[in-house]
């Protein structure tokens, strides 16, 4: 049995690692960690545990965690891991960091997007961006995985084909991204009440969202060229989901192209991948999403306008953050990659 | 591998029980009925399926799957099993009836309350109510079984212990009941529009709800004497969950008792169960039970009124239906009670 | 044009009462009373107020408010008002509370119940209860008003024809009420949280909540008995809305009777009253009284447990609170009853 | 008083419109149209209208309506106002159409998007198209207006000032739009059943909507050049308001500005425009429109791609559709504009 520790665990996607862990064949959970709760048994935190779970919260620091663990998930606000993981501990543990912290390769943009000082580049080097559509070999040899964000997973995922393909104008994408309110964190903040929540929708951080670079990141890594793009991201009153609706200008070669054609890109690119689903005739739609770890991407495109519209469907906890985090450990343990995660959807909600 | 069928597989307790099965270690699925979808591949009516599995929706009928499964669910309207199931069937499988035909033992209530004819008789007398919690036995050996109604296992379970242990007036049971919108089932109907439903709550078939005479059964059968109860059933603006909010007066013996006593009882009573949770102190939380098999019960004393408040929770859709009907055919055939079901609150949402 | 003052105006009850003073055709805003953002526009605040309010959030204190306004209306925490409104003040201006603080006439109760010493001695014994359908001639003549709670003006209203016509055990009545989640006020508690609420029904405060003893004062004087009631609300996943499903024990006079002679005590007893809407056969929904202040009332007897049931539905914000201060302050400045809250729901939704 | 009567007056926006116009102080409601409910009284169809509105349904045609009406709203499916609405007709009433007969002036784009015939030639030359804030003066003199669609009121709202001012490229533009349930009407299908809807969200007819052409007409106008655009809806799980987000590519004089100089476009542009309102720093959020007449409009730009993202939000059934026909009924009517839609939002919720 893998012995895995979380750090952050009462936090929505540290809680959720912990309901996949809590049922993964090959885990067993060696330490629930929250600072909040530390002391406290895990089903007082949350009722969800009774009979699932004897679990204490503890306050491990991850040194300590290093001697106890085959690997710690990290599950903290930004600025934090950083701090946390050394050379010394990564030589005693596997650890998956769920924040942003090791993501960007580029240290200069990471603390001009998110204002904090990055402490971590002894290890930054040997971090892995934890997406195994794109990045499989080398997440199977990591001992540090930047696990990708919500919002960014799903935005890679749908753009992709198109941008290795080149068939589009890089500078023409415009990502146009709905959440539900759990991407928010498990925070008791006044825009988040349910009274605040339902009923509406909004933009918020328009063209400013810390998720932008990281997109940019990954594609860039695709097509082999620098990109800006738009993000905009929307609050809609559900749980879990996000749907990304990505738009680019076709260029020459994709004008030339039938809708018929760019899906047979997306076929190609994700041949043999199970978490993605192509929808082809069908527009996805969270809810076949919901509890899994799926991403479903559909394409269109207007010959009007002569642009292609990719859209990408994930639940927001499980693909884009514990669902994923598992996908990684999976591989870093040469595990089957599904063990654990190959869920139903459980709809109805 | 048990071969298992489902009729009536795509409405949403089918379509739940589907799910649980698909992913369930010891049951291959061979046959997912739908009359309305016969011929067109699973995937495609839900599309939740893709990638998990290839099935076809057939028609066969009860007498064909008899031949091709070790179990056969049926999932149908009320009045349609009754004609179907015949001791012939019961030679050659086990039937686990989600509807509510095999549910009411004296078939002139059931007649009264359904308004069609019972055709049943021949098998009636095997038929085992489903409530693994009460009659744990009887389904081990039964070949034909009624799966409780969700209000009815949410209702029994609340109040068993009370009842059994001859605490209250027997006629002062109240039971003010709210369920999610799935309790309605798939169906489009104008009162079950999202713009008719969401942000509004109110009562419907109020002191005339079938799930009374089956309530009333088997608190019947745990009392030892005759007894009518008032029950309300309440739509709520969410998908799965059914919370019972059962009232009743403490009779003398009663009176004597702290609320630590009758809290004693319920632990007693339900000593080793695993899917009662008992929550002491805490009052039930649909969310908790949320995408789970367990009923979560909280007991509170009113001294100035002299009633007892007994509060319990379910998933309607999992231990009120298909959850329900896993763990009768995990004991039907000697399998872990908790195979395939040992599910964790699929929280939040 | 009365000149009206509000202290806690940017809760959710005392901006509800500011959008229908706002509207009032005899009403001018005078001050617009909040402490979090004295200083601040309104419509910064509250972005619906853009084009429609230019008034800046102060914090006058009642003492100062009494020379500017002719009506001030107190929407504070509970054992503030009676601190606050003294005889001095009550020669200056009218005052409409909708806190708890006038409305119990035993202030032992009030201080049990409560757990704050009560201030407002002198001024307690002119203290209206606001509820127009059993009190108007009062009110009319009233310079204090106690405002009705919201599950209180719901279940008063709902009970008070049986109550009065003493057809039903006093000691039998229980109250199952449901409310939207703006019944916990404008808060940034975890529980309240979008992702806690939503999806999700509980109960809570079982058999403790503190309107319990303002239903039993309101209906004991209708019976000329004392009484003790069962109330348990529970937290259900909309916005507004009071749901009050009120059961009793028929006595001998009340068996005796059918459900149509029931329904006639009714129209008998609110004859006349244009907020107050009978279903007769159709039973209460939330829905068709949101943004109104209407109480809509059906019933039902149940011949076989000998039971009577009652259900009122309210939008707790208007008829629950701004709504009946509104009709109270018509009342007291005799201006037709429905001024400004003639209100038609604002279904869908 | 003016006369008024609805055919279609039991969809949504036809209610939303009989419930404005029956607090509209210089209308009487002539008649009810509604041929599912001929002779049905209202209040039974829609149980909010108890004690507000005595009136029966009834199926009187738009012919015998213009004898009876100053003016007749007809919200009827597409295709059938184009055959009703005659030179004759407009001789003796004014017709307000919520459909989308009268909206696009080429005849040959109606067919080619609706796929019916038009019959309407003999009066389209003297439709209007309903948008105040464009075309107040030719609304003031017209018998007969196009009333715009929810969407393209939205859009073309909050592209306007942007297109008149020539300041991005015409062909860049994407709409990314968000609409509540309420926009599939009332009817009851399976995708709007609250169980499919809920915990949400899907884009739908990405790239066909058929109020593309209708937001292109009116811009194409503002600008003096032909310009196709791309619009995406989304369903998102509440049941009023749309959220329109709008991309496009500053040109070189655009990319010459700031976002305050664009601000003050918009502030020009809609200078004395009472129901738009500029949210400055603010991002739009549809709750603070919910339940009234006016579009909320916001502006960003996004500095690293050179484009501007234009926000608006509305109230679907109100300034999307009945609150609109009424602001125009006030302008043919000589009435100020505000006349019975100077409305609060009815937040929250």
């Amino acid at each position: 049995m893998i012995k895995a520790a979380i750090i952050g665990a009462t936090g929505y996607a540290g809680q959720e690692l912990l309901r996949l862990l809590s049922r993964h064949p090959k885990v067993e959970v060696v330490s629930v960690g929250s600072r909040s709760y530390a002391g406290q048994p895990l089903r007082e935190v949350y009722p969800l545990y009774e009979h699932i779970s004897e679990a204490i919260c503890s306050n491990h620091s991850l040194e300590e965690l290093s001697e106890m663990a085959d690997v710690v998930f990290l599950a903290l606000p930004h600025g934090i891991a950083s701090q946390q993981v050394t050379p010394d501990v990564l030589k005693k543990t596997k650890v998956v960091d769920l924040g942003a912290d090791f993501r960007l390769k580029d240290l200069n943009i990471y603390e001009q997007w998110y204002r904090v000082e990055h402490h971590g580049q002894a290890v930054m080097n040997e971090a892995v961006y934890g997406l195994a559509e794109l990045h499989r070999e080398a997440i199977k040899q990591a001992r540090l995985i930047g696990n990708p964000g919500c919002y960014t997973t799903c935005s890679i995922l749908t753009l992709a084909p198109l941008v290795q393909a080149g068939i589009i104008d890089m500078d023409s994408i415009i990502i146009d991204a709905k959440s539900g309110v759990t991407g928010a964190g498990r925070t008791d903040q006044l825009p988040y009440m349910f009274c605040e929540c339902t009923e509406s929708i909004k933009p918020y951080k328009v063209a400013s969202h810390r998720h932008t670079p990281e997109i940019e990141q990954e594609l860039e890594a695709l097509c082999h060229q620098s990109l800006q793009l738009l993000f905009t991201p929307n609050l809609v009153p559900m749980n879990r989901g996000i749907l990304a609706v990505c738009y680019a200008c076709l260029n020459e070669a994709g004008k030339a192209m039938s809708e018929e054609d760019i899906r047979q890109l997306y076929r190609d690119f994700y041949h043999n991948e199970y978490f993605v689903r192509l929808t082809e005739g069908r527009i996805p739609d969270t809810k076949w999403v919901k509890g899994t770890n799926f991403c479903d991407i559909g394409v269109k495109i207007d010959k009007r306008t002569n642009r292609v519209i990719a859209m990408g469907a994930i639940d927001n906890l499980i693909k884009g953050a514990a669902g994923q985090a598992v996908q990684n450990m999976n591989l870093m343990f040469d595990l089957p990659e599904k063990t654990g995660i190959d869920l139903v959807s459980d709809y109805p909600v």
